[in-house]
């Protein structure tokens, strides 16, 4: 493993944790019988992307038309944009249509009727429900408007209703594993009597740790998470992975040791890290400090970064850890993290391309 | 102006407010008849460094190494880098001197005398000092660790020692005009016992809060403030400008309005606006909702991103705003969310290029 001394920030990636990871989850779903369309917003680089190939996966999930652009532009040719679909975003997907078999989350039956009469091609529509986490989607209890979408898909030529989405981020406030395992269930309670009510409509849910907690996924017909591919120190929190498990870390130069102040500066802030943090016996850590050796992951207990401004990072040190020149910090929030860098380093010095920004 | 409807969040910038707060803030320094050396981590492009050329600014202030190569690259040779020396920075280092008068925060003698060893050039060294805001530098009240680094300047041939620097980042934290200015204030009595004890060394101070709120400099020498170019909500906040003197917006297209829920669903997240936020009235705010028309901004009371993920923002709407497909966004930290794009979008439709990521 390659850990020179950074002069900036930087993502390394574990190649061989990444892989295991994906080949986890789409074993699982094949087990289980079920689609695996895994959500590339995490990683945004199309050679990780090659991986997920490497294990049989067609299909994939993205979060904005730009970034379906991207991976359409490696050849992606099935991909599901998991936002609301809105009017402006037209004449790109036009543009995304000629070599892109679309499936998008639309809301209401007018408009089914524009992308219809807009689109060239046939289209897939998806229903995102809201089972009560408040974002996007149709409200589960909204019959009316679920089955408006539906007999809308019928009356048109090119959309066909192809099934209900339902990304359920209350998994990821619990903190708990006992609860994220109990808020995963009630998605898939839900799907037990929308398969009652719609038989033969393909039930799909996303979401980290319930793909992870959850070793058997009942009524669902596909899965299409994304953090996975990564994890995290929040999904570490959670009980979604163990740290073991995690494979991307963030190294930072050390600026300034201060002893005296129970603290070190970093070269690593919000510009690096993110600003997403968690709640961690009564702190805020915006990053948990690790020492990577080989394989093995040790969790330095009382070293997190306690507060970010852009550039700066303030570690709390307490105890005297024997690092020199960087530290190595397990990010809170891997996709948020990732999104700041050009690029990943494998821990064989390799460098991986990703796209930059959202 | 121009404010089409877009496909994707997308930053406006005021070019005529803008360049009338690097007017504002040149003139102020011109009357205190102290220099002016700008921070350009806020913009980070080479376009709007100009603007600066423009009112006769000649020295930057940047916060990495890797900043100040970009900034180099459109020809500026004096430049500042606000960021502790660290050992790794050396080759980067070596590199930029070949065209850039550096001038360096250096915490140690020993690193005066390394960097004295490595460079070619002559090099000046700033002593940044620490307030007691806990961040980067030697503490204000260590004179001995003080003298030493000025002591190893005089003993070596390529540095000379350049003064004391603060940034008293606390100013910041007031979320209140008047004790923003009082912690303004306490800077300037302490350059005041400075000048008394090292007559005639430089006294430099930077943030965008004191340059704002304060008329006159005291025993200031110079100041290098950044974020006064665009401002955001937390500025308006503290209390350093006027929301008509923000120059910066995040349009972002609705998705999806939940007038049942008492919220609408923007494309726009943490990968647009950052994860910065500010308490206000018992709330959390990830940004504030305004309305333009020509050069005036109204606040809309009530209508905020409550709640962020990668790229869905949740605006609480009290009351319904008269806004049909996409709201403009007041940042809450305009440093952070401007560091997550591309380019810029003046209100007459030019774009503006900048640097990508830290």
């Amino acid at each position: 493993m390659i850990f020179l001394s950074p002069e900036r920030p930087t993502l390394f990636l574990d190649e061989w944790k990444c892989k295991r990871n994906i080949n986890k989850i789409a074993s699982k779903a094949a087990q289980n019988g079920i689609r695996f369309t895994p959500h590339f917003k995490t990683h945004q680089s199309l050679e990780i992307g090659e991986w997920f190939r490497d294990e049989g996966v067609i299909s994939i999930t993205v979060s904005s038309v730009k970034m379906a652009s991207y991976f359409a532009s490696g050849g992606w040719n099935d991909i599901t944009i998991a936002f609301p679909f809105f009017r402006s975003q037209i004449s790109a997907l036009k543009h995304l249509e000629r070599s892109v078999n679309l499936r998008l989350f639309v809301n209401n039956p007018e408009d089914v009727f524009l992308l219809n009469d807009q689109l060239q091609n046939s289209f897939r529509v998806i229903a995102e429900m809201d089972p009560g986490y408040g974002r996007s989607g149709i409200e589960s209890t909204n019959q009316k408007g679920l089955e408006s979408l539906m007999e809308a898909c019928q009356k048109t030529e090119k959309a066909t209703f192809s099934g209900f989405y339902i990304h359920d981020g209350r998994t990821y406030q619990t903190g708990d594993p006992q609860r994220a395992l109990e808020q995963g269930k009630s998605v898939l309670d839900l799907f037990s009597s929308l398969k009652s009510t719609y038989p033969g409509t393909p039930l799909i849910f996303g979401d980290t740790p319930s793909a992870s907690l959850l070793d058997h996924f009942g009524d669902a017909d596909e899965i299409t998470p994304g953090n996975f591919v990564f994890y995290d120190w929040m999904q570490v929190l959670i009980g979604s992975c163990s740290i073991d498990e995690v494979a991307l870390f963030c190294q930072l130069p050390v600026a300034q040791k201060r002893p005296e102040l129970g603290h070190w500066i970093l070269h690593g802030g919000a510009a690096h890290l993110s600003k997403d943090f968690v709640h961690e016996e009564g702190s805020i850590s915006y990053g948990q400090t690790v020492e990577l050796s080989g394989k093995s992951v040790t969790v330095k207990k009382g070293c997190y970064i306690s507060s970010l401004s852009q550039e700066h990072g303030v570690m709390k040190v307490t105890c005297e850890p024997d690092i020199r020149d960087a530290v190595t910090i397990c990010p809170i929030h891997s996709c948020l993290t990732a999104n700041l860098h050009d690029h990943y380093l494998t821990t064989d010095g390799r460098r991986i391309e990703k796209r930059i920004l959202s």
